[in-house]
């Protein structure tokens, strides 16, 4: 069995650290497994490295930032392949654009495009253990390129579809939760979960796994565990809904999550002229700035001038204030308005499809509670909610309550 | 005029300093010429990325610390880049392999084998400043590699060979002295000096220069400004003996310089049954290490068990060691005895070789000062001393003022 493993950054932060990864390692690969190890940089590495580039500048250019930034895992990678050699095993270490990991798209967002194996499965059939420098690729120009925050999870998944393999994602929490504990302290932590409730709650901001590592494991039915602990099988399994279904216990919850994303911003541009050609051109604009636009809602839709609003990540505040600096100066009574002071509230779970009541009761919690919301969005398995961001927190406390998360 | 530019480790310790870099390349590109940039790893960069790989082992896999000391450099390139970018001038980073340097070797001592320029020309036409990662090349397996220790002023050079311009390396120290200046105070700056002057200074321990870059500078007539101070030229320049002859002051001395290498260990082999078979075994294994020999001296070769010595840089210690625990296993007879405790004393001058006189003074001096050697060493324009640690400085300094440096 081929297993890849994936360790962020706060599991790789110490040479201590790395040494007792490359212990567990060899103990995998011991059991007659394959094993290949995806890693992040060293503790806050990355977070240094960007913050020596703002020390020049507040707007670096995006290939160097994908330079910069890819530097922190390839040092990790020498480093754990130096501890498990040092343990007697044979380990080699691999860049991204080494490990076939091709990519495109917007510099420090780039997508994996496709992988080829070839390599891997060579060192593999040799019996070494392959360490791979997550979150990183090479694009068709053959710079190196970053797939964004979190991205050293769709690597590690990636690979094990590539490989035909499982993966296992060692953080530094110990599962998936309901909801996040900091929140409220009742959570639960959840022993299985299907990917597709694993992705809205990924995509609605719980933090623990990204996205679109979610959707590849999906995808490709790779079977993903989530824990902190080396050795003990405690945490999270993300499966199909039959697996997560044989794994359940008897009683089915409708909801079966919920989160919180308070990394967003929400705009309101007012007052534009309401035709398509208008509102394509601000996504558009975004779109070419690389900025992931995410609820969208519009209204007063029949006048000449209407209003609409989306959300997005912060981190793309600078791009936004650019575009909005364009629209007004071509719409003089737009207003392009950027609100960073909103956290954005989703429920979800399989469950949501056949039961109509939860929106239902939603809306009752908030209207019991006086609490207004911006936008909402439902998909088929979760509703979210902006809300005022000093609210955030007591909503889902209140959703929790009262879906017994 | 292209122009490879260089900046050590000390002159890009902080952004603060690579940006005042990026303002006088910025100038110089102003002035018309095409500028090509050399850069190593921020400060003391590298040497805390060893510092990490020693704490898991004292012998860590060279591929895989090639991998690790590789990094520093791409962080500066993309800082640098970001630099330039950031006032305004077109600017891409490239790491060694994507400036077409291709080496081959031992790992962390790789040499350069070949420069494809194509990639560089192409960005210098469209206007770009180009930061190139030094210290780095890719090996034929597609490994980033490390040229060794002052491996950055070597990819100065053999880019500005490649690409057929002048080579301009920005240092911690003003310029090249004849002997240094921490040993004689009195020690004189030398505005020219030849290639081959400089490489035997450099071969013997000068640490200012790499004495493969002024090898290939020599080869390929590039002429190289050793120099501290941004925008001042009063620094160096190392060009042909035809040029230097032009350049210099009407005396003419014997000797240019004295230099002194207290980085070298001695190695005695004793009562080794002498057939050359044995001796070419010990040199087969330390070519098999990587091990650079220094100094060859040999006696006793009448007898049927005679001792030679050697010296080799202070690094290659371990493997010394392995190669001594070898032959003593295999030879029960012999001592293989490494003295780190010597210093190697060197007088440089085109001047010497018409000039039988030198050697003479040399040992008349030693002799009136009660000092013993272990090895002398002569080339056409060289004589090297190795003398006990202790008493190196005190040579250097009597040869100093006996030669009027």
């Amino acid at each position: 069995m081929i297993i890849v493993h994936k360790y962020g950054g706060t599991s790789v932060a110490t040479t201590e650290k790395i040494m007792n990864i490359a212990k567990y390692l060899g103990s995998v690969k011991d059991s007659g497994n394959d094993v290949v190890v995806v890693v992040s940089a060293m503790g806050k590495t990355t977070d240094a490295l960007i913050k020596l580039a703002h020390e020049i500048t507040d707007k670096p250019d995006l290939r160097e930032m994908d330079r910069l930034m890819s530097t922190g895992e390839q040092q990790t990678i020498a480093l754990l392949s130096i501890a498990l050699q040092t343990l007697g095993y044979e380990a080699i270490s691999l860049t991204g654009a080494q490990a076939g990991i091709k990519t495109s798209g917007h510099y420090t967002k780039n997508r994996i495009e496709d992988i080829n194996g070839k390599e891997i499965k060579e060192h593999l059939s040799k019996g070494k253990i392959v360490v791979v420098a997550g979150f990183q690729g090479v694009n068709e120009a053959g710079d190196v390129t970053t797939l964004g925050r979190g991205g050293s999870d769709t690597s590690a998944v990636a690979l094990a579809a590539a490989l035909g393999g499982k993966c296992e994602i060692y953080t530094d929490v110990d599962g998936i939760y309901s909801i996040d504990p900091r929140v409220y302290k009742d959570a639960k932590k959840l022993p299985v979960i299907s990917y597709d409730e694993m992705m809205e709650l990924a995509f609605l901001g719980a933090g623990v796994m990204e996205p679109r590592a979610v959707e590849l494991g999906s995808k490709y039915g790779v079977e993903i565990y989530v824990g902190k602990s080396l050795g003990e099988k405690n945490g999270t399994i993300i499966t199909s809904v039959e697996k997560t279904k044989e794994n359940k216990e008897m009683e089915q919850k409708v909801i079966t999550g919920v989160s919180i994303n308070e990394n967003m911003v929400m705009v309101n541009v007012e007052e534009i002229p309401t035709n398509a050609q208008n509102v394509y051109e601000i996504f558009e604009k975004a779109e070419a700035n690389g900025i992931n636009i995410d609820i969208i809602s519009q209204n007063d839709v029949t006048s000449h001038h209407g209003s609409f609003a989306f959300t997005c990540p912060k981190t793309d505040i600078a791009a936004l204030e650019k575009i909005g600096a364009e629209i007004e100066a071509e719409f003089p009574r737009t207003s392009f308005i950027i609100n960073p002071y909103i956290t954005k509230v989703s429920v979800v779970g399989i469950g949501l499809i056949s039961n109509i009541g939860v929106a239902a009761k939603m809306f009752r919690i908030l209207s019991e509670n006086d609490i207004s919301f911006h936008q909402v969005s439902t998909s088929e398995i979760s509703i979210s909610l902006v809300v005022d961001e000093v609210m955030g927190k007591k909503v889902a406390e209140l959703f929790a309550k009262e879906f017994d998360l």
